[in-house]
């Protein structure tokens, strides 16, 4: 008789997510990258950003109006001669007249010795000349330089994800482009021979391919640039081949499938030779992970199934994927459990949960093949490996998808 | 004496906000996109999609382990012989021999005959044959066909935002393609002599041209695909040049600047003969507001300082445009006001606020020119129209940005 395996004591998921980041850390010491600024949109300062320039550039008018000195129109109605006019984009570096106005547009400079704007509603026209029915104070709609920022000062901390705010202060103060995180670059590996590509027939036996296009979508929402999803038999070579290609060129290699403890696992039959560490997390879904570090990239093996797939990165990986990118944390709280649960002892579990204003209701099975099921959820309810049954009511944790 | 203009009076923003609805409302009635599945992940889909395919497409095993008849192992211990392994992606259309254990991967479909599966790590393997040590029940760890979601079932409804987990779904049901809503097309045209692209120098009264790039951004936020962001000088010709290749091919064109009551105004001078409503509504920032309908096209006619175009994009055409996208409305609550303000009578005022745990403050200060203070705000105050001055603790709606 083959003896059975030993036992190998499944690792919890909070040490197997600590796991994960630290071997992702070394990724936080990747370059920045200058994008220009219109492009800069959902990306995240690499770090401070200060002003280049004052912001008004120069001392301009708030209104459409006659630029004057605020003690010639302390007594009121009081009438001008209007010494000409400046449109926004003329220098306006000639002064003003003593007792005169000279006609400003908004964002127009003033002429040196210009107080205060008479706003054009507050003024009769006549001729070249002007009626002023309601004087000003010094100062009154003139926006003097560097009141919005000064040069030096302080635009945006490091560490902002850019919202369009963001990208029309940076555009204001005319720079054309802006550092930030370089996007982490993955690959996304799915094994297997019986997943074919979407729109194919299936011949009995076979199913669709999912994994790779929706690890790839979860990545992409978290700001990673998927350089490719590809799809490897359960023939080594083939799966040896794409793995040397993906860790060439990128920051992080997902694989799914090829982990358990079948017969034909061609992940970890290909990865364990190469350093990898394959052994169970007492996770349900996710339980069979693997890690492997191929020419210094980090390659995370997830199994297959595809609930598994997407528990395994919300719960291993996404926290540091979020991390690197600048992204916020993933939303974690407390809710109130809005089902009866049952859950294997030993094992921390995962259910599909949807989100009300009354807490959490727990939808689909908490089988790992249940895909179409997990479309519903939008949060993962965390039962934790000691429980074994919750009843409605109970407080449990839930973390956002 | 020319008289002064007949004043006009000035329209709510409630009013001009149900206007730009109404001109955009066409806009819902634009045909469907098929992208593919791995493309449409943001996409919000246009209809119902029901699977195609039962998933589980076959009946197949959750566990690596072996397939039997429940009532071959009943009583344990018991030994039997293994009649052939079946791993995924077999077809597995030979009946299993009773009395017998046929070895089945995960994923791999059930021989007909069995009934149940015994996981791996509950056998001793013994040549050819296994001593089972526990017996299971019909149908544990089977998966029966369509218990995920049957053809024809509802997969995703019609308006979902497409997550990581409907692409998954998406994916797993085979489909190549996806119907989604189309993205509106839009066209930023920037006007204003004084205007300069990021980079330049800035001559005597020059500034740094930031509308067309924040806009855009702010647009492209809310799913629209920005075509083209072009800038215009103070000369006729030169705008309605852009405005014809603008209405051409967008499905909304935005003007920022030449609207107010300045002397060189090109965009109402150009697009009120074309039948344009120019006027003001009772708001700061962004009073003066126009839009007009150029070859069926809405083209929306923002003022042209850099806040007064975002908090006009914020109030006025951000809730249509996000409808029409099939996105959330904005959030809008009310808070509890961290600052007293003063407003000027008979205009609705948007600050720029800071929201935290304890309510908003108020940041920046209310002048339209202040867009490097709006990067430090994330909501807008809403100051009713009849509102003077608000002491802090007030209760305030804000506007999240």
């Amino acid at each position: 008789m083959t003896p059975r395996p030993a036992t190998v004591s499944a690792r919890s998921v909070d040490d197997y997510r600590d796991t994960v980041a630290e071997l992702l850390a070394h990724l936080a010491d990747r370059p920045d990258e200058q994008v220009p600024v219109p492009a800069a949109l959902g990306r995240t300062l690499s770090a401070d950003v200060a002003s280049p320039i004052d912001l008004p550039v120069f001392r301009n008018s708030a209104m459409d109006g006659y630029a004057v000195r605020a003690a010639d129109v302390a007594v009121t109605p009081v009438t001008l001669p209007v010494g000409g006019v400046i449109a926004a984009g003329r220098p306006g570096t000639e002064a003003l007249p003593a007792g005169a106005a000279v006609k400003v547009m908004t964002g127009a400079p003033l002429p040196p010795g210009a107080d205060c704007v008479i706003p054009v509603e507050d003024v009769q026209a006549d001729g070249a000349r002007i009626v002023i029915e309601r004087g000003r104070g010094r100062g009154e709609f003139v926006r003097e330089a560097g009141t919005d920022v000064r040069a030096g000062e302080l635009l945006a901390r490091a560490a902002t994800v850019l919202a369009p705010r963001h990208i029309a202060a940076l555009a204001a103060v005319g720079l054309p482009t802006v550092g930030v995180l370089t996007r982490l670059r993955a690959v996304c590996l799915t094994t297997g021979d019986e997943l074919r590509p979407a729109g194919a027939a299936l011949a009995p036996g076979q199913i669709y391919n999912s994994n790779g296009i929706a690890l790839a979508a979860a990545l992409q929402a978290d700001g990673v640039e998927v350089l490719e999803v590809a799809h490897s038999t359960d023939d080594p070579a083939i799966f040896t081949d794409l793995l040397r290609s993906a860790v060439a060129r990128a920051d992080v290699v997902f694989t799914s499938g090829g982990v358990s403890k079948g017969d034909f696992e061609v992940v970890k039959d290909v990865l364990q030779p190469l350093g990898g560490t394959f052994g169970p997390v007492a996770v349900q879904p996710g339980g069979p992970q693997g890690y492997t570090v191929v020419d210094g990239v980090p390659v995370l093996s997830f199994p297959g199934n595809p609930v598994s797939t997407m528990v395994s990165y919300a719960v291993f990986a996404r926290p540091a994927i979020r991390a690197l990118a600048g992204l916020p944390a993933p939303e974690s709280r407390e809710t109130t459990l809005l089902t009866s649960v049952r859950s294997p002892a030993g094992k921390r579990q995962y259910l599909r949960g949807r989100v009300n204003a009354d807490g959490v209701e727990v939808v689909s099975g908490p089988g790992s093949h249940l895909i179409a099921g997990m479309a519903w959820s939008d949060a993962l309810v965390d039962v934790p490996a000691e429980v074994t049954s919750l009843p409605t009511g109970a407080t449990v944790r839930i973390l956002k998808l």
